[in-house]
C-alpha cells in the first residue's frame, strides 16, 4: 500500500493499519477514512472489503489527479471488526475512540485458549501501549466510511447512493439455563428438568417479540452451545447468545422486558433457571450532518440518486462518532443478502460510491 | 483378568474381550454375562461397569468355591455400547449378534477423520474378520447381564432387584432443518427463513408429544448442530437428532406421525425446508421367560425382595436376545439419575446383584 500510494504507513497499538496522506497545513487535524478487512464465518466479500478497497481507489484517484487537500488525509483498516472467537468486535475502531480499555482485553482468550494479546502483537499491535494509543477530537476533523448496504432497500427504490442517517442501537445478551441432565430413555418426561426444551421456548419468543415491533426492531438468537449434547442425554445445560437491534431505544427496551416476563415463565415451567448477563449495549448513533450534507453534494454533483437509510448493523463508523464528526456511504446490496456467501454488489455500484466518497473528502476538506 | 480369574481370554473381531471358564460337558452350549466398559460423555460409573465387575466377582466365587459347570461359562466386555464420535451404538453385541454388517462400518468416520476401522484394530478387533465373526444360537444357551437401573422403580418401591420384563423401542431421527442464513441486523424479520427458530418450535412439539402419552414413551433432541453458530448471523441451517422410546409401538408410530404433520407446518410457517432421516431403529425386545424364572429363583432363594421391570434403555442384551435366550438383573439408581456424574449405587446393592447373578447362573447350568 505504502509504495502504490505513497502513503506513510503505520500500524498502531490496537493493530490498525493506518497510511496517512500529508495535508498543505500540517496543523490541520486528519480527515479519515476506510473500514475493516475481516468478514464472519461463511461471509461474503464486501462487507469491510468494500470500504478499503474504495477508499484505496479514492487515494489512487487522488494521487493520478495531483490533487492537494488542506488537511491531511488517513486511510484506515480496522482490526476486528466482526465478532471473533474472542467474544470482542469492533476491537479497533473501539480502541482508537478510547472505548476499549487495556482490561476489557487483559486475560480474554477463544475457545482453544489463545490470548487475545498475543493475537493483538501477531497483526503488528502492542498490548503494552493501547494505554493512551486513543485519538483525540481536536486532531480529527471527520470520518466517511463506504459500506455495503446490507440490506435491499437501496435495491427495491433504485438507488445508486444510501446516505446513513445513523445506526441501529444494539443489545447482546448472554442466557444460561441450567436443568439436570440425564438419561434420555429412564427419565420420566414429567421429571425433566430439559435446558434445551426451555431454550427452545426461549429462542421462539425472541423471535416473535421481534416480530410485534412491526419493522422497528429485530432480534436474534445466532448462537447455541448445548451441553453434553448427547443423543442419548437430556440436554443439561444450554448458553444462548442473542440480539436485539433497534434504532428506537424503546422498542429495545419493551422486547428486553418481554424476554424477562417469558424467562420467569420459563423457569417455572421447565424447572430450570436462568441467568442472563449483557455482553454487549450500544445505543442508536446519529450520523454528523455535516458529513451527510457533504455525500449529498457529492451525489448531486455526480448525478447520482441517493435516499436517507437507516443501518441495521453496527460499524466501526458508530464508534468514530465518539470521537468526531463521522457518516457513512451505503452502496447497494443485491437482495440485502449479507453475512453469507451469496453477498453481492456489482462493480459499477462499488466505483460510484468510491466517487461519492472522493467529492465527499474534498467537500470536507474545504470549511 | 486371565491371571487372577483362570480364564482362556480373547479379543474377537469386533473388539469384545471375551473370557472363558471351560465347563465339564466341552459340548455343551455356552452360558454368556457380562456387559460394556465405555460410558457416555460425562457420565456417571456405573452404567455397564456394574455388569463387567457383577461378572468378575461371580467368576471369583465360583472359583474360590470350586464349582464346576456342566456348561463353560463366558464373560464378555462388549465394544462401544453407547453413542459415540462414529454415530454407532452397541457396535460390539450387534457384531455378536451378526446385526452389523462389514459394510455398515466401512468409512465410518468422526468428526476428526478418525476412521471406526482403525478404531477396532487398535481396541484388538480385526475388520477383516468381522465377516463371519456372529455367535450362533446352537452355541449359546442364554446370556445375562447386570445393570444398573437408571431409573427410580427400584428405590421408589424398595425392592432389591429389578427382573426385566423387556426393553423399549428406540428411533433415532435426523432432521436437517435448511432455512437461510444472512445478517443479524439488516434483514427485516419477516423476510428471515431462520432454521433455529424452527428448530425450537420442533424441540417444544416433541417433547409436547411424548408428555401427551402420560408415561407410555419419552423423547428427547439430544442433540444440535447450528450453522454457522455466531452471534449475529441468523443460523441457516439446523441439524438435530431425537429419539423416541417406547415399549409400545403404536406409542411410538403416534408420536412419529404428530411430528410430521408439525414438520409440514413448521416448513410453511418459516420457510424452510425439513429432511428427516431414521438413523437407528429397535423394535421393543422381550426377554427370554427361562432368564426371568432363573433370576426370579435366585431372589427368592438368597431372601432378596424383586419386581418385574421395563427397561427404557437399550443394552447388550437387546442383540444378544436375537440370537440367545437373554435377560437382565437390574440394581437400583439413586433417585433414578444416569448418564451423569451423579448416577450411583450403593456396594450393598452391587454385590446383591452379583450374588442372583451367581445364583442365576447355576440355575441356567441346571437344565
Amino acid at each position: 500500500m505504502s509504495q502504490d500510494l505513497g502513503l506513510d504507513v503505520r500500524v498502531d497499538p490496537w493493530a490498525n493499519i493506518i497510511g496517512r496522506r500529508p495535508g498543505l497545513d500540517p496543523e490541520a487535524p486528519v480527515i479519515m477514512t476506510g473500514s475493516h478487512l475481516d468478514t464472519v464465518r461463511q461471509g461474503g466479500w464486501f462487507d469491510g472489503a468494500a470500504g478499503v478497497l474504495g477508499a484505496v481507489e479514492v487515494f489512487r484517484a487522488l494521487n493520478a489527479l495531483g490533487v492537494r487537500t488542506k488537511h491531511p488525509l488517513e486511510l484506515v483498516v480496522f482490526t476486528a471488526e466482526e465478532p471473533n472467537d474472542f467474544g470482542l468486535s469492533t476491537i479497533g475502531s473501539r480502541g482508537m475512540a478510547g472505548r476499549l480499555r487495556p482490561e476489557d482485553i487483559k486475560g480474554v482468550r477463544d475457545a482453544n485458549g489463545q490470548e487475545l494479546l498475543d493475537s493483538l502483537i501477531r497483526f503488528g499491535g502492542d498490548p503494552d501501549r493501547v494505554q493512551g494509543a486513543e485519538r483525540h477530537p481536536p486532531n480529527i476533523k471527520a470520518f466517511v466510511e463506504i459500506h455495503n448496504e446490507q440490506m435491499d432497500h437501496l435495491e427495491r427504490s433504485g438507488k445508486d447512493i444510501g446516505i446513513v442517517r445513523g445506526v441501529t442501537g444494539i443489545q447482546r445478551i448472554r442466557l444460561t439455563i441450567r436443568g439436570q441432565s440425564g438419561h434420555s430413555g429412564t427419565t420420566p418426561m414429567h421429571e425433566r428438568r430439559d435446558a434445551l426444551v426451555a431454550a427452545a421456548s426461549v429462542i421462539t419468543k425472541v423471535h416473535a417479540l421481534a416480530r410485534k415491533e412491526r419493522g422497528r426492531a429485530v432480534a436474534t438468537v445466532g448462537h447455541i452451545f448445548v451441553s453434553p449434547n448427547s443423543i442419548n442425554i437430556i440436554p443439561g445445560q444450554v448458553v444462548l447468545d442473542l440480539e436485539i437491534r433497534s434504532f428506537s431505544v424503546s422498542a429495545i427496551r419493551r422486547i428486553e422486558a418481554g424476554l424477562q416476563t417469558h424467562i420467569e415463565k420459563v423457569e417455572k415451567r421447565y424447572g430450570v433457571r436462568l441467568a442472563s448477563e449483557t455482553t454487549y449495549s450500544i445505543e442508536p448513533t446519529i450520523f454528523s450532518k455535516d458529513v451527510r450534507r457533504a455525500i449529498s453534494k457529492a451525489c448531486r454533483k455526480l448525478g447520482f440518486s441517493s435516499m436517507e437509510i437507516v443501518s441495521m448493523a453496527g460499524h466501526d463508523a458508530n464508534h468514530m462518532a465518539g470521537i468526531t464528526r463521522a457518516g457513512m456511504i451505503f452502496v447497494p446490496s443485491k437482495k440485502g443478502l449479507s453475512h453469507c456467501p451469496e453477498e453481492w454488489t456489482d462493480p459499477a455500484q462499488l466505483i460510484r460510491g468510491a466517487e461519492v466518497l472522493f467529492h465527499c473528502l474534498l467537500e470536507l476538506d474545504k470549511d
